[in-house]
């Protein structure tokens, strides 16, 4: 035991609790970086992790962070007693896979629950994640690996049933069909607790979207009630966090940008499971910019996750879709809103795609449910979308929520200054260059700025003569407006298809034959 | 571009420079924890990486740590102004190792580069190494990790040549060959610019015994200074940090008692090749205690050792040891150098299994360095101790870098504390536990306690009478010498051999025939 004079330090690390000790100290008591120590104080122990410095805390002291200062209430200038802690188990376990065995149950629910816990440093939960890649997750594995993230939070419980639910793997602007497909399932007496993510780095989340039309951070009773009423919510995830370690498995592997399939699949079906789901669809959109590229590889995904959900005791069904081109015309909160309404409440320019895309998917919703039968969900969905009852209940989604049920597209906070780019030349829309899409939104001001972000004139196919309106571009911001133009006059979001191909003047370009 | 409040926060990361954004900035801006921004001030531009946190920084603040705050001297109350900033390509190309490709030359190159100017994260570096595990590092990308790292600090250079080092893979208590090969060489004429470790989990390095004798602390032109005078130094590693990237890789590898391979051999031939060695042996200890359990790794890593070394410019020898039992009768740093003064004076009681291993290992080096024929290295390593040659040169050594040349045994400051333990039986000494001797040596105070440790009073094979001494606990301290004995009571670290090994008195428990 040594006895160390408590320094407070004013930061919260965010993770499993750390001390600083002076290099001196750390090396009488043969303490490490990274180690663990037990930190004594008033009959309490608290286990930290070790930084070692030669600066700031000087011998005999011990710099406390919030996290462990919170737990032993310290002030500065007191004293703790500290002895060198063993090393948790999971960490010998991570070491075990990384090096090529893999893991029982509870060995996986052991490393899982100590992540939870804070017990692990960010370098161990890293190579636990990075184990993945040296030794394949058995079904097993992964079946515990989901199972102990749903344990690391709260879960919701609904007694009317079945309990339905949907996720796409994401990453194409617009396709709001979670907004519609919601109030449709519920008006057929689906129950669907939605939770849903806000924008990272694109121009809109489901949670942004929602948001213009009502509250979205419920707390977790908050939720429940909505749910209770309504038979169904769009609430951010963030709010409730069904489950919180999942947030901290994703930042780790946020900065290489990578999908661990286990992860990846655990992620995922956790929160469902979490939510109470019993019927799930998966919507796997496939192109070049989403995150699926290609159709083999969405289907092997759309297996592991049907397995997966099996082993998990939910029914799960995977979609395929045309992940190359943004879903509905607007890209942006209020203007994702909006088309969202022109659907429910059928108005004339409502897009076609993205009500086409909500309703395949809620007529299978509907049909998994026991609602409709075998290829009559899409007609039941249209039928409580043409008679105004998923109108209707998305208004009193949005009322149980907190928002004006009374809501009307005229109201729509979308942004004052705008302007539209105009096509400067006559074909035919080929594609669309979904990453330029996205910059440009967020230029404008999405998602932050509800009001900011593009308004598509044109769909794919579409004939454009040159002068022809491509898009529009609202901000709530002069200033952005401006950056967003200029963004928009160096990429070209909208790709034609050159009637001729190639031209060909001269003989010795001929392919030899 | 967004204008922030700095905040400063007083604490160092220690690595690469963080900035803390509160949660709203970042929606707006679009910011992921862990992505990098640049920092603009009074035309400055600094990147760092990004901690979101909702909590400590308020909306429109920025918190500053120390790292980017000494490179931008900006003071609490003053504004910056912040953009999104790249991620490194180096992040794509580790993402790209950990998923199977093997790098080029240069691309190993830029990963070790963004690790040593610290624009990756820990996490990212994290998957650098983990990634050793999903693709095996061919010889081509182990030769540019090895070179990338002796680039990242200082290299030494000396004219008179050969020069020459030794390095342990480590792990066997006692064992100080370094200090009695060192003077030996050296008094041959060959240049050794030895550097070594402190103890980390172990009751001594060489660092620490050296430490007896001199400092070992020595700048990077101290220890030049010391070599060309005497053609030698005994160092610590630390103090002149010649791979500096080396102890963060460690550092990150720490938590798991990792060592991947390539990271493995590029550390220690990296430190040599920086030292400008050109005539490097390995001592690889086998041993159930020691770092290598079995000789056919051994012999594997042998390979590794000499191949890497010669592409790198090295001719490199490895030796296979016995790393079974401690070499030396003392253990922590007041005893071992107790041990390497009674060797190089020739003091009758000076023990003989560290007075073999230090000559047989100098030999090599002095055939390896051009001094001996083949085979005469033994006789000449002998006659250079024998002859008071070798201590003549350690006494140099001490004097230059600043120690008492006229050192003698009785003036070295063992604990005043002692306790001998008794054996309860007779027999044969079979075997020692080895973390048992180094759990009470570091509880009798080494190595922060010079003078603690244990002295060793029986060898392997020796015959014991019940009743007589085994070893002798020394402390500095008397409370520390009350705990080490408490260890010694409860571990038995001399183990003996029965002479009767089983006793068979029934003739069912005989085998089968």
């Amino acid at each position: 035991m040594l006895k160390l004079k408590i320094k407070n330090v004013d930061i919260e690390t965010g993770g499993a609790p750390i001390v600083l000790l002076n290099t001196s100290d750390a090396y009488e008591m043969g303490i490490h970086s990274m180690d663990r120590i037990n930190v004594h104080f008033h009959k309490k122990v608290k286990t930290a992790i070790v930084d070692v410095t030669s600066k700031i805390i000087p011998p005999g002291s011990i710099g406390i962070f919030k996290e462990l200062d919170r737990e032993i209430p310290i002030e500065d200038g007191g004293f703790v007693n500290i002895e060198p802690a063993p090393t948790p188990a999971s960490v010998g376990l991570i070491k075990d896979r990384l090096l090529g065995r893999q893991l029982k149950k509870n060995e996986i629910a052991a490393v899982v629950k100590d992540i939870v816990t804070n017990r692990l440093s960010d370098v161990e939960s890293v190579f636990f994640m990075a184990s993945a890649y040296t030794t394949e997750f058995s079904t097993e594995e992964t079946v515990a690996l989901t199972n102990a993230m749903v344990l690391s939070g709260e879960q919701l419980k609904f007694d009317k049933g079945p309990i339905v639910d949907k996720h796409s793997i994401g990453g194409i602007p617009g396709n709001r069909v979670t907004m519609i497909i919601v109030p449709i399932v519920a008006a057929a007496g689906l129950t669907m607790p939605k939770t849903s993510s806000r924008a990272i780095s694109s121009p809109a989340g489901t949670a942004d979207t929602m948001e213009v039309l009502a509250p979205v951070n419920l707390a977790f009773e908050d939720l429940k009630k909505t749910v209770m009423k309504t038979g169904a919510c769009i609430a951010w995830g963030g709010s409730v966090n069904l489950v919180p370690v999942d947030d901290k498995l994703l930042q780790l592997r946020y900065p290489l940008r990578l999908d661990p399939k286990p992860f990846l699949l655990a992620s995922i079906l956790a929160k469902k499971k979490a939510a109470g789901s019993q019927k799930v669809i998966i919507d796997i959109p496939v192109g070049r910019f989403a995150k699926i590229k290609h159709k083999s590889e969405a289907q092997t995904l759309a297996y592991d996750f049907i397995r997966l959900g099996n082993k998990l005791g939910m029914q799960v069904q995977a979609i395929i879709t045309q992940g190359d081109k943004p879903v509905g015309r607007g890209i942006g909160p209020a203007l994702e809103a909006r088309d969202v309404i022109n659907i429910l409440t059928q108005a004339k320019d409502a897009p076609q795609d993205l009500r086409d895309k909500s309703l395949e998917e809620a007529g299978i919703i509907l049909e998994l449910g026991g609602k409709a039968g075998r290829g009559q969900g899409y007609a039941l969905a249209e039928k409580l979308l043409k008679s105004g009852k998923a109108w209707k209940k998305m208004q009193e989604i949005i009322k149980a929520q907190g928002g004006n049920p009374k809501v009307k597209v005229k109201d729509l906070p979308l942004g004052k200054h705008k302007h539209t780019i105009k096509s400067s030349r006559t074909g035919s829309v080929y594609a669309f260059d979904i990453p330029a899409i996205v910059k440009i939104a967020r230029a404008a001001g999405a998602p932050k700025d509800k009001g900011g972000g593009i308004d598509l004139h044109v769909d794919r196919g579409v004939r454009v003569k040159k002068g022809m309106p491509l898009f529009t571009i609202y901000a709530e911001h002069e200033n952005k407006l401006r950056d967003a133009i200029r963004q928009a006059e160096k990429e070209r979001i909208v790709i034609m298809e050159k009637s001729i191909m190639r031209v060909i003047d001269n003989v010795t370009e001929l392919p030899s034959v």
